[in-house]
């Protein structure tokens, strides 16, 4: 292998350094590049002193750079690639964090920094695997409905060509790239650890599959491993990363709702699939759809489509709630309306022929037609009112 | 009893003649006067002449005067009233109506006016029980989620002293009177026929008790006949007499979905509970959802009561789903923040204690913190951060 480059090994000691996100960390790796703020950082530079703390307990554990370097090596070994900015596969996408400021409890939460660099398992490019992708996230404690749900939702988007993409967990996760895998499509699961061990075990033989169909993906070196904050963390790149997301499922104030709040953040297509209102795995999903005015409710992948696909690329069949002349009538009175010539006028025996009615319910409907202002008496017939303005 | 005056009279004959919510018989009606419209619609004088055949029609069937005289000794003698627009008991939200012009199909659909009298069975003041009131809506062929929701929203909603407000039908209509009479509340059931025979006769026993608790309401004339179109007429004045409206259950294109675009066109609250995706029966709901970002999810009364109650008289407790800032902390963390006090440092073996945490965890949580910039270290302890503008 060609030695990895320094920008390379900086970004991967700089995450093993600071937990990824870190707004000062990756200003500085702007300002300066990732090599020099390694430097500053390890140095006496550090800005503010407040990270200070944080550098010193690590650089216990041994040296950032020995540590990056033996991390892509083993990387290599094992099929391991990290992909940074600078990469012509850089999901492009995660960058627009740049400007999230996300409010949390009255404080701002501005630790919501891009990656540095993505550790990546499996052939497919990463960015062109985001390009066109929907993240579905949801509860891990999933109840048989929302398994469904997203298993169907992830089949139909996989089949249309779509990159399904989500965490690793049990429940809505699982079931999405399940979902993508039997029909054949390419998934992306984005894990809180290390790619080399996915967490959770249980669902070993799942990535598995998803390497020899798409990729395992993570901010974190090799080695870390999945500690609680991380999966928060991690959320912010499942939320920026794809074309939108759609929650499946989701407790009240979950690690679900958490990425939505980015999603929303982001001003990506945030999507909902609503549940029954008496179950406790749908409390989440309501409560974003009563906070969010920007949150959509989907049921299918047609809806999914309309709401994240190119204009009239997926345009799905008119909305079926659409309202329309006939939601006012009643089937006579349709049959009726629809046995009238587009242009000039007929007889009442005319259109009863027409319509396949006998004259006396046609001439009771006409009344009631006419009288609700649809046609007119022309002459010894009738015709379709011309539309008004008023 | 005292002969009812002219203007009843004229009202009931009218809405006999023409069915209710026609715009150019409203409008004659607020320009000369009940009695004086009568006549003109009844004489030379007819406008426009669109309404003549309606009239000739109707005529061959009786004198209109005469028949209402006749419906109005009937409706005294079983104790049913005629409510008009100078009535104390008159619902003025009906006319809001006024002013309602609803797109259908490219054409509008102006024949949405106000109500020229409403029949009414029952002790309650008409105006009085449709001031607190919520309509609760929905599909015949209900599901079993369906008429439990409805049942439980309508009991939680009479518990509270709302009036609830349906059609008489089978499936959510029903289980909505039936939630609410159990309670012991009111309910007003609004029929698209005669309030001496409520329909359908299936629900006999519903209506009986309905008249013990509440009302049975109809524009409609004694006698008239429950046709298909009139409950789409019916409708808008659910929509109009009630503080808001919500649907539970609906197929795609129902009679529930047209009352919604009435809701909508009003600006009344329009509330939509939502169910499983995969039923056909909330197929409806989602799709009111999708195509109006003003209607809004609700899951039970205290999201009803919010989006229509008077601002803090029904506050319910803070939406489960907001972001707070142990959404992003791990509950050791948490624990460690809620140990800090407001104002001053502590040390981290006070945190301990008061955390009920050992002094390493602590110390590593501390880092964290740190780097988030959570906390702040200030001499020999650490304390709070000042909230921050970024």
């Amino acid at each position: 292998m060609t030695p990895p480059d320094e920008e390379r090994v900086a970004r991967v000691a700089l995450t093993w350094l600071f937990e990824p996100g870190n707004r000062v960390v990756w200003e500085l790796v702007q300002q300066v590049g990732a090599g020099e703020a390694l430097a500053v950082l390890l140095g006496d530079g550090l800005p503010g002193g407040r990270l200070r703390g944080t550098v010193a307990a690590r650089l216990k554990a041994g040296d950032p750079r020995r540590f990056a370097e033996t991390a892509l090596r083993r990387g290599h070994r094992m099929g391991a690639r990290v992909v940074v900015p600078s990469d012509a596969e850089w999901p492009g996408r995660v960058d627009d964090l740049a400007g999230l400021e996300v409010e949390s409890g009255g404080r701002v939460n501005a630790d919501t920094r891009p990656p540095l660099c993505l550790w990546v398992r499996g052939e497919p490019p990463l960015g062109e695997s985001f390009a066109r992708s929907v993240a579905i996230v949801g509860a891990r404690a999933a109840s048989s409905y929302g398994i469904h749900v997203a298993g169907d939702l992830a089949h139909s988007l996989a089949e249309r060509g779509w990159t399904v993409v989500s965490g690793g967990a049990f429940g809505i996760d699982a079931a999405a790239h399940r979902g993508a895998l039997v029909a054949g499509g390419r998934t992306v699961a984005v894990l809180a650890c290390g790619v080399e061990r996915p967490y959770p075990a249980g669902n070993a033989m799942m990535f598995d599959q998803i390497l020899e169909q798409g990729l395992v993906v993570s901010e974190w070196p090799l080695g870390a491993e999945p500690l609680r904050h991380r999966f928060l963390i991690r959320n912010r790149v499942i939320a920026a990363a794809t074309a939108g997301t759609v929650v499946v499922e989701a407790a009240a104030r979950s690690g679900a709702t958490q990425t939505m709040n980015r999603v929303l953040s982001l001003s990506r297509p945030a999507m909902v699939v609503p549940g029954p209102v008496t179950s406790a795995m749908s409390v989440g999903c309501h409560a974003i759809l009563r906070a969010s005015p920007d949150a959509h409710v989907v049921t299918s992948a047609d809806d999914v489509l309309e709401d994240v696909g190119a204009i009239g690329e997926y345009l799905p069949p008119p909305p079926r709630g659409e309202h329309r002349e006939r939601d006012v009538l009643d089937e006579e009175s349709s049959l009726v309306m629809e046995a009238l010539p587009a242009r000039g006028s007929s007889t009442a025996e005319e259109i009863a022929a027409a319509a396949g009615l006998d004259l006396r319910t046609v001439l009771r409907r006409l009344s009631l037609l006419e009288l609700t202002g649809l046609i007119v008496r022309r002459g010894d017939g009738v015709a379709l009112a011309r539309k008004r303005g008023c």
